[in-house]
């Protein structure tokens, strides 16, 4: 068991780690950082987090710190505990993106003491009111540039992981955002972009909220994601968001030069073909 | 109670409208028709129809049919069934589109024995095996041009819904083409497109599916259902689905250019704007 671990950024991923590392009996004590002091005092009364403490007073007292914040941020906050850190201590991060992050920090001195990592985990709601019990159970942890990593580092992390009940992979940092933009970072576009046009389009709002069927929430429910997470994760892996989204405009182009041609074996080529993902997830 | 209803199309609207009759004690006998075999006798093994006849001899024999196949062929089977026709007797369908099979039918001497209907349901699944109980329960139906049916076939089909736990809403077949281009068409587009992207962008099927968390699978879960339902869909809603899709690849060009601009404002205004969804649907 860890004595203390502090969690910058009580929201939804980081009260979710706290009540993770609650309910599997990790740590002694959880000792909370958040900008927004509501946030902070909520995560206190939600049972959430033992303790409110600045920042730098909380990793002083800390084991290990989780940082749950925007990508942005993310790096800012890491550049500032780094040389704070003593030995044995370790800097941990739940960020979409890595491959920023990690150029960022390659020179800092203590750059041993931090291990990236995302748990392949959300909601689109955010703030410790979101946080949920047993949030990374079952699911993949993608763990970047471990050579990086001290290994004792790399061991206390891992541990934590594999107890919260995640499984390991293990993946450099160019790796990953690429493969997240195919997987995680387009469907948000997707689901924004989708929002925005049912929004644009259908003025009788009434209309949507009567029709709206298990299939328009389920392809609607990311857009509710908030843009002060979105913006520096899409802004941060630019480039392969942006040759992933190319490649969108393309296929839909298909479907409306499809139905623009009246070509039935076109159209019914382009199903065909997304309907193989039911191969790959089930 | 009502005697005999025949099911044309025993797949996942049929089937699970078979087990809502059931369930609620709507329909003594039900008659299952469909022009695949093995399908008609998954149904009886399941237990979802008590009997499999030919078409003309199921309509010969039933109170109400229920039609709950390709929109297409919805029009043809309901062309055949209508000379058949005796007053009392009541037709409904069940398809995504309204506006083509109303017109198909306007001149129809039996005309007023039809009900068009759409109730708000379905999964990405299809077959007997995929009908599920208490499907509709809680969920919108659509009643399209009712003052084109008689009140009595009316009052029957409105009452079936109202006992299985719809609520009812009333439009004309064009505006429900109009709304459900928005709301549900498009969704299925944006999925398929999704699904198409990641398919030939990913080379790595393993990293799909690893990687692949709750948001993901949400938005591409609608990608899995078949060409067979939705080319015609598609194709008979073409105007309204490619004006919303046009609006669609406008605002994926939206996204594309405040990421090559990297504005900033522009990308975090389009998020906000998606979020407002979230006040329509929770």
């Amino acid at each position: 068991m860890i004595n203390n671990i502090t969690i910058v950024g009580v929201g939804l991923i980081g009260g979710s780690f706290a009540l993770a590392l609650q309910d599997n009996k990790i740590a002694k004590h959880i000792i909370g950082v958040d900008a927004n002091t509501a946030n902070l005092q909520k995560a206190l009364e939600l049972g959430i987090i033992n303790e409110a403490l600045p920042l730098v007073e909380a990793v002083a007292k800390s084991d290990v710190i989780f940082i749950a914040i925007p990508v942005d941020d993310t790096i800012k906050v890491i550049q500032k505990i780094m040389p704070l850190l003593r030995h044995k201590q370790v800097v941990v991060d739940a960020g979409s993106t890595k491959q920023a992050l990690c150029q960022a920090l390659q020179h800092e001195p203590m750059r041993a003491r931090f291990v990236a990592t995302h748990p392949m985990w959300g909601t689109e709601y955010s703030g410790p009111e979101a946080a949920l019990h047993y949030a990374f159970k079952g699911k993949a942890c993608v763990i970047c540039n471990a050579a990086d990593s001290a290994s004792d580092a790399l061991e206390i992390i891992t541990n934590i992981y594999l107890q919260v009940g995640m499984h390991l992979v293990y993946m450099n940092a160019q790796a990953h955002d690429l493969h997240i933009a195919y997987i995680s970072h387009i469907s948000h576009i997707t689901s924004f972009a989708l929002a925005n046009t049912v929004l644009q389009k259908e003025k009788e709002e009434q209309a949507i909220f009567e029709l709206a069927s298990a299939g328009f929430e389920s392809t609607v429910r990311l857009a509710k994601s908030n843009a002060a997470m979105w913006v520096p994760i899409l802004q941060q892996n630019k480039v392969n968001v942006l040759d992933v989204l190319n490649e969108l405009i393309n296929q839909l182009l298909q479907f409306k030069h499809s139905l623009e041609n009246d070509s039935t074996p076109h159209l019914k080529a382009l199903i065909d073909g997304a309907n193989k993902i039911g191969t790959i997830i089930k």
